[in-house]
Parts: structure tokens; sequence; C-alpha cells
């Protein structure tokens, strides 16, 4: 098991991952993307919760760390749609296993 | 794969699982114990940059929501240990995903 033992090396690339993903956000606007391209507006309501102004910065952080792709189409007005790239994608095994935990704490703590 | 098409529950128990887990300390703070019981000083040591007001204030929410057992040792003066739990262990798989994604990340991102 790769977490026995606290090794230094493996916490610098958990605390890479920790600050890339931070907050409880990211990961469910990348989960949102997953299922395929959204505008701005369609995300604020997937994503259950959060405010415009959080939304914008956490799609300008999630665009910076190549995660999202954020194109603009040459429509009138223009439009943007929002896209996971396959940087995104490659949290999908951490998604899973966030899934799965979640699923035995609801059990653990809040027992429902 | 299960994060394909944004399915509500799924994203009710990552929430969940996000929630439990925020901020870029309390998994950090968990992997230390998984190497074995520790004292506030020792991990305030081993958790890179942590402050003693942020480690004291994470360790209580990490002990209500069952992941640590803190234990006070009648000896004089009294000593307090910390350890992980059974349901804090239960968080390894998502850890060594995270580990893995983290090295993903620092190639892509920081190029190192």
């Amino acid at each position: 098991m790769l977490t026995k033992g606290g090794c230094p090396k493996t916490a610098l690339s958990i605390k890479d991952a920790l600050e890339a993903l931070e907050g409880r956000w990211k990961l469910l606007i990348l989960f949102a993307l997953s299922a395929g391209n959204k505008r701005f507006k369609q995300l604020s309501k997937e994503v259950p919760g959060i405010t415009d102004k959080t939304l914008s910065k956490e799609l300008k952080n999630l665009e910076a760390n190549k995660l999202i792709q954020r194109t603009v189409h040459a429509t009138f007005p223009p439009t943007v749609e929002y896209a996971i790239t396959a940087h995104g994608k490659s949290l999908e095994k951490v998604m899973d296993e966030l899934h799965y935990w979640g699923l035995t704490h609801r059990k653990e703590i809040i027992g429902k």
C-alpha cells in the first residue's frame, strides 16, 4: 500500500493535486463537464449552490491549470462554451474513488 | 466509466467527500498519521507549511468526522496522541489516486 510510511515525495504529489483541486467546487464543475460541453448558465444551474462570481473565478483557475478549455464561437452574439480537457479527464479515477468514499462516509457519519 | 453522464446522485456523494476533506490540509494530516500515531508537535513538523492554529482546528474537524482518534494518556503530565481510524484509512485509495494524478499534473503544468 502506497500511503503506508508517509513518504515525503508522495506527500509532495498529493499536495500538488490538492492545490490544483482546492475547494469544494473544482471537481464538481469537472464532473458536470464530463457529461458534455456546457455554457456558463448551464454550469451555474448544474453545480448545486455555486454563485456566478465563484463559478467565474473557478473556471479561470481550471483553465489556467489546463483542466478545461474555453472556446468562443464566432456567432452573433458570440457564444462561449466550456469543455473538459484530456488532462481534466485524467481525474476520472480520483472522482470515482471520491464517489465511493463519499458513499461510505455518508453511511458512517450522516447515517443515511 | 462512472463519471460519464454527470449523474446528480454521484455528484452528491462527491460533494459529501469534498466537504469532509475540504482544504489542503486534512488529507496531508491523514497521510502523516498513516505512517503511525503521532503527537501534536510531530504532526506540526511533518505537515509542511501548516500553522499550529490551523493544525489544531483541522484535528478537531477530523475527529468530528471520525477520521482520527485523539487519546489522552494518563502520564504526568498527560500526553495526547493522534491516530488514524479505520474510516480514515478507508481514504487510502483516494490518496493513492491523488498521488498518481499529482505526479501527472506536475509534469503537465509545472514541468518537472
